[in-house]
This record gives structure tokens, sequence and C-alpha cells, in this order.
């Protein structure tokens, strides 16, 4: 370290605690909304969350942050590389906050709590038109928000601009060219899957498992990867909400699930799902705890990690000949005569389906290329808010071949857009992706891993984990971080290979 | 109203609401870290929580607000008693406030979350020296805060500027009086208890009852009252910490109790206790919702709901007639053979103990005159840190003729200090003080209300303590309230004719 005591540094990195304090707060907040809440706290819910939002908006755009970076870019020839990545990261934060106005961040950040909760009614409801007008006006908001940060991002797009938060420099245009190479592939690969003439028995999917059995096999998975919620020391916590989700950050970070008595793989592999996510989020350096590179990569790489933990590690053979015997110890009953293959079958059965989070490792892509479409037809104009539910139903038609019944299973099913979240859904795509590179990586290094999860080892995963993506932080971009990690640029091909390899064992091709 | 738009009344009015809207932030955050945070999370939420108290301190302190003041001062006469008496506490709020440090302000939040962690350590090993340096810190604080305070408040020593906080206009020379003729009082009522030879049975209270059964009592003691946890407008919730509190506002207010399936008057009473608290919380007016006279009066006031509901109510023979019947439906052999007259017997007993949370009617003010009379030694320095334990310990064989074994039974059994909450006790006994004044003319007022609750009947109390008290919020001082109510000063007698009256019949004297 170079600049220390109260040079600009020092005293920007005392500022970017403050922020970071005040949006971990904010964190702690949403969590209580969507998990513990009383409904009618809604409204004063709005309030606080809009309060400190605009106060961290505040913060982030203090004219004298400017004069701080300005400060420390002077003298960065002497900073090493944290430092170097610290200042730039703040200062693209900066950049982009300072031009987004006071009242634009304010009424957004309202009108999502408000967004969330009548997306929440109407799915309920399942009728679209009680969630159109909110939808609408968020668009508006986030459309303003883009047409700004295009300009500051350089991007060539409004939503290239929206993609950008999620996927630091990922553009729509590559995003295609990717998009276009893993749609191929997975068609070729359904292709192979429907000849093989195998048919998955996924009745045992819908075998009834009582939800406390349920809630010991969530604890059973959480203790298997190594997510922390019972000890004196826990820094996890897991809850139940309609939609899984992950949040928080180094020491309290806190994952969801939800329980169906008839489909308990849901919570299982919700439950690895987010516990990715989570070990990821406490993964993060310590020493650089509040600092930009103290935290996550990108959402692509986020999502590769929770991916890697339910499907790579969790849908493999290894892992489920290792957690079925476990399972029937906790309910003999429920898993009564059930075999391995069966489960691994199922657990891999490859089956368009109407609802993303519920879908199969090798559809799930052309769930979030639906979106990707659709999120793109929204920001360039070639789709009103009415004609969504329509256009939704239309390609979930063409490109998975399932019929939609009715909004909530359609439209409506993800909660992303009440919150503004445009430009988030490729990263669930990338994140495959991503975690194809770093499987063909990790098999080079560990090549025993399959081994160890079939003792019911993780640890030596979580390591790989640790050392090669999370203790990076965010000191690379993401196309960096895999090139850093792989040698390689984003391609396909691992990802592919993995899933070709896998099927090809369960349904014999 | 007269001062509109944007004049400085309406401006003064906004500040308060992101005041406002801060405060109940942090609120969410400690109901967290006490119900729900991860334990590793603490060292973040110490962050968060000082984070925020500064920056209600910096908004609260802001210059600003000075000249808004002085220009609302200068045309109060226009003004309706309202607004009077929102410049009033805003001014008493500001002029207090802007005199602390912020340096001070944040330490002791901050110090606050740390030193309630370390109670906590220090209560499960039994052991008050792992509190000890916390302690001293936290009173160095408080002692910092006071006699800064004391200036601002007139007040004549440091711990009457801790007491103002808490029961405004209230002096500890006051107290003493009060509580002398209280201890009087009580002390008499002690030797007419032990006189009558009559000895309750209270093996009727340790017989084992279910969690799950005591959870469904909790569920129909909160229905009784009107505290609404499950409905889809609800504003309230129930959940579990070792010391039960109530925090909240408005339309989100929670409530903790504990449960011990050896006591399960413990759960029922701290339940109709909070749900007291959070009645008269959910009670202030709508309208004047992040406004200062839109809080509620003081503590002591506060505490007067909470007795009023528990022990007024809750521990009446007409309750119990009403609510046993119930209670043994929910399990037939917790409750087989337990009769009416001994459930109430037991429900009054009088029987000094250690634990003021579990203190009856009668020995309840003697645990505050204890803690009255030590915190009254701190701030006097006639007892060092090191010296508490004993001089407790001396207090408890003095007035309530029992021993302390050990730190967790006797210094170390309330949260109040590790919070800085130093002039807080007093409250509690002034609201039993209270709670007879209103039932005195509540008596009047409604004369058949016993025969109402003996039906399962609480909305006309309700809706007498809503006009009587809760709709008034923070529009009186305390002292003032109780005359506005009751048309009497601060007198002792109706609270003690109430127990002389309840004790006679279950004592026979």
């Amino acid at each position: 370290m170079v600049a220390t005591g109260q040079g600009p540094y020092a005293i920007l990195m005392e500022r970017c605690k403050e922020i970071f304090v005040l949006g971990s707060s904010v964190s702690i907040l949403h969590w209580d909304m969507e998990t513990k809440m009383p409904p009618k706290g809604l409204g004063m819910r709005a309030e606080q969350l809009s309060a400190l939002e605009l106060l961290i908006h505040k913060k982030l755009t203090d004219p004298e942050i400017a004069r701080l970076l300005e400060a420390c870019e002077g003298e960065t020839s002497s900073y090493d590389a944290v430092q170097k990545r610290n200042v730039y990261l703040f200062r693209k934060s900066y950049d982009e906050s300072a031009r987004l106005p006071d009242a634009l961040v304010s009424e957004t950040a309202k009108h999502s709590t408000m967004c969330n909760g009548s997306w929440k009614k109407s799915k309920a409801a399942k009728d679209f038109k009680m969630f159109r007008n909110d939808l609408g006006r968020m668009i508006e908001l986030r459309e303003q928000a883009a047409e700004i940060l295009k300009d500051v991002k350089g991007s060539k797009t409004n939503y290239d601009a929206l993609l950008d938060q999620f996927e630091p420099k990922m553009t729509a245009e590559r995003i295609d060219e990717v998009f276009k190479e893993l749609r191929d592939g997975l068609i070729k690969l359904i292709d192979k899957v429907r000849s093989s003439g195998t048919v998955p028995d996924l009745s045992v999917l819908n075998q009834k498992v009582p939800i406390d059995v349920q809630r010991k096999i969530s604890t059973d998975a959480m203790s298997f990867i190594g997510y922390d919620t019972t000890s004196p020391e826990a820094g996890g916590r897991l809850d139940e909400t309609e939609h899984p989700f992950t949040t928080g950050s180094y020491d309290d970070v806190r994952i969801t699930t939800h329980y169906y008595e008839d489909r308990f793989f849901s919570s299982l592999f919700s439950v690895m799902h987010e516990g990715g996510h989570a070990l990821y989020d406490q993964g993060i350096p310590n020493e650089w705890m509040y600092q930009p590179v103290g935290t996550p990569c990108s959402y692509g790489i986020h999502e590769s990690q929770s991916r890697f933990v339910e499907n790579v590690v969790g849908r493999s053979p290894e892992f489920l000949n290792y957690a079925l015997p476990r399972f029937r110890k906790f309910s003999p009953k429920s898993f009564k005569g059930l075999k391995n293959k069966d489960i691994i079958a199922a657990a891999n059965a490859v089956n368009p389906s109407k609802i993303r989070v519920e879908a199969d490792e090798v559809t799930y892509a052309l769930h979030v290329i639906v979106r990707f479409e659709v999120e793109k037809d929204i920001f360039a104009h070639k789709v009103t808010v009415d004609e969504l539910p329509q256009l939704w139903n239309q390609k979930y038609s063409d490109y998975l071949d399932v019929k939609i019944e009715n909004d909530a299973e359609g439209v409506l099913q993800d909660t992303h857009w009440s919150g503004g979240a445009f430009g988030y859904f490729p990263s669930y795509a990338l994140g495959n992706i991503y975690s194809g590179m770093f499987l063909e990586k990790m098999q080079k290094d560990l090549p025993q891993w399959r081994k160890g999860v079939r003792n019911g080892e993780f640890a030596p995963v979580l390591q790989w984990l640790r050392t090669n993506v999370h203790s990076k932080g965010d000191m690379y971009d993401p196309a960096d971080l895999v090139r850093e990690v792989t040698g390689k640029d984003i391609t396909v091909a691992p990802f592919l290979k993995y899933l070709e390899r896998k099927m090809s064992k369960i349904y014999g091709f």
C-alpha cells in the first residue's frame, strides 16, 4: 500500500465504506420486506428504501468524491493493482451515478417497492392487467436512466447500457452471437435426447415429501456445501419466500427457498442454487471489506457459482448417489423404492416447461433467450406493455413448444421486472456458459473431484471456487476473470460438452 | 391549518418525516439483530446502526433546522394546538441533539451494538466480568451525554437529564417521593398478604405445556386483544427472543415473546404485555404520521398501556375465567384438573423473586426501585462498575429478601444498560401508577368492562384506551396527559387501591 493515512485514497475508501454500509442496510430492509414484514408495512417500507437509496445516491455523487477521484488518479502510478482497480471502479460508479438526477433515483426506488407489491397481487390473481400500469411506469423510469447511462458508458443502445450494469462490457450484439451458438447447440442436444427414445420417469419428482422432511433435506444440503446457518459463528440464514433469492455480503448472507409437498427437488435445488450464490458472497476476501474490489465480479459470474453448485455438483450422478440414502434416512417412506438411476434420470430430465426456475439444464437457456429478446424489443420500442403477455406466450410456443394458460405462469412468473432489473436475465445463461468453462479447468486441476462428491466431500470443490473465483472479488471484468481462470475467451463449447457428456450417459446416445 | 404549502412549517414537517423514516429503518435493523441476524453479522450491523444514527443526528442538527424553527416560532400565534406542539417538540429534540457531538453519538451507537453482544455472552456465561469493560465504557459515554443534556434541559443532575429522555419533566426528586409512597403501600400490602395465611399453589404455573400449545395460546391472546399478525392486512408480527420486546410504529409494529415448557404464563403474559405496547404504537393517529406529535407520549405512558393489558386485564379473574376453557381446548391434557380459582390465585400470587420480568404485580415495583437506586448511585459516582454485582445482590436481599446466586439472575438479567438506556427503568413503575389512574377513570366510563372481558370482549376497553390515550399521541407531557384523562395529578392511590381490591379477594383479607 502506497497511499495511506489521510491521503485522498484513504479518504475515498472511507467514503466507499459509508456507501457500502448504507447499501447493506438496504439489503436487510429488502430481505425483511420479502420474508418477514407485516403486509400493512409496505407503504412505510417504500419510504425507508427510497430515503436510503437517495442518501446513497447523494453520498456517491457528492462533488467531494470527484475531487478525491481526481487526486487519486493523479497518483495511481504509485498504486498497486488493488488500489488501481478500486479507483477505476469508484470512478465508474461515480460517473454513472452523478449523472442520474436525485428525483429519478428516488422515484425508481419508491416505485420498485410499490411495483413489487402490485406484481405479487397481479400474479396471485393471474391477471397482468393489475400489473400493467406499474410495469409501464417502471419501464419509463428505467428508460430515462438508460438514456443517461448510455451516454456515460458509451453504449450503443439503451438496452446495452442496462446490460452493462449487470455484466460490465457485455453488449446485446455479443450476447446475440453467444446465444446463437448456445441455442444451436442446445437444439441439437434436445434433438438427440428426443431421438434417444429414453423417457425418464418424472413421477418420482412429484411424489409427496412432507415439508418438514424437505426442511431436513435443505439443512443437510447446506451442511454438505458448507453454508453455515446453525453454529454460534454462522454467517448465513435460510428462509421461505415464493421466489427464492440470496442477499447480503461477507458475514451476513441470507438465502431463501420455497417448499411444495409434491416437488421436493424444487426446494433442494433452490437451496443448492442460492447456496452457491451465498458461498460466493461469503468468499469475497474480508481484507477487501467495504472496498469496490470487495464485491462479486458480475451477475453472470454470480450465476456461474450458483449453477455450478446446483447443476454441475447437485445434479451430478455422484451427488445424487451420495444424497439419496441420506434422504431415505430422513423419511424412509417418502423415498421407498426409489432407485439411484431413476432419481439421476429425473434430476436431469430434459423437458421443456413454462417456468424458468423449474427448468432443466438443457432447456433453461431458452427461457432466458425469450426474456432477452423481449427486453430488447421493449427498449427498442418494438413492443408495447399491453402486448407483452401475447409476445411472451408466442415465444414460449415457438421456442419451448409449450402453451401458456395464464399470466401467472407466463409473463408474471419472475419478480425481476417489478424491481426494474431489465438486462439481468442474460446473466443466467452467461452463468451457465461460465460454469462450463470453470468446470473444464477444475476438471484438470482436481481430476478426482467427482469421486470426492460421491463420498460427501465438497470442500476441495469449494476451495477451488474460492481460490479461482471468490477470492478475486471484483478485480476483473467478467470476460477478463474468465480468461484469468481458464486462459480462454468466452466460449460456449465447454458448457455444451459438459451437457452432452452427462445427457449421453443418461439418455444413451 | 394556517401554515401550508412551502412555508417553514411544511418544510420542517418534511424534515421531520425524513428523520422519522431513517429512525424506523434503524428499528427494523435492531429487530433483525435481535431476532434473525446470523451471529457473525454483528460487526457489520454495528457499522450500519452507527452510520444511520449518525445520519439521523446530522439531519436533526442541520443548522437549517434552527432557521426553520425560528421562522415557525415567529408565527406560532396563528398555529393550531397540534402545530404548536410539533414546533415545541422539534425544538426540544433539536436543542438537545445539536449539542451532542457527532463523534459521541456515533460511538454510542456503535458501542451499544457491541455492548449488547458482550452482555449476551456474559449473561450466557453467568459472568459479569465479561461485560464489565463494555458496560464501564457505556456509562462513560452516557455520562458525557448527560453532562451536556443537563445543561440544555436545565436538569439538576446528570441522572435527571437521562430520566427526562424517557419521562419528560420527571425528576429523581419527584420519583423519590412517588416511589416512597408506592414502596410503603406495597410493603403494607405484602404484609397483609403474608398475614392472610393463604398460600396459592404455584405448581400449576410450572406444569409442562408443550411449546406448540403455548404458541396457539399466544395466537389466541393476540386475537383477543385485537393485535393482528395473520390477516392479509396485518400490521404486526410475533417472534421469539430471550427478552421480549416491542418495536415499530403505525403499520409495522412487532412484538416478541419467549417460550419455556414449564412456564406457560411467561409466554402468555409477555404476549399480552408486549401486545399492550403494540396496540399503543398502532393506535397513534395516522394523520400525524411522521410528525413529532405522532409518537407515543413517554416510556411511562407506554408502560401503562402494556401493564394495563397484561395485568389489569390479563391477570383479572374475568379474563382468566374466559381463557382457561380455551387453553383446555388447545391441550386438554396440559390443563386437566386445573380449576379457575387456582389459576387466578397463581396468576396473582405475591411471591418475591429474582427476575423482574417474571415478578408479580405487587413486588414488581421493588425490582424497579432497586434499579432506580443503583442508577442514581452510578451517576452520582457512589458506586464503581466493579461494585455493581455486589450492590445489586445486597439490595435484592434487603428489599425482596432473595439471595442472588449468579450474575445472570442478578445484575445481568436486563438488556437495558447494554444499550445505554439508563433512566429507563423508573418508567416501568410509573407505568403501574398511571395504569391504576387510567383504570379508576375507565371504571367510571365503562362500569361493565369486566363483564365484557369475561365474555371475551376486549373491544370496548381498547376503544377507551384508543380514545383517551393512544389518539393523543405526544400532544402532552406525561403528567399533563394523566391530568387530561383523569383530572388528577400523579397519585399512587388508585394503583394501590386496585391491587388491594384484587389481592383482598384472592388472599381473603
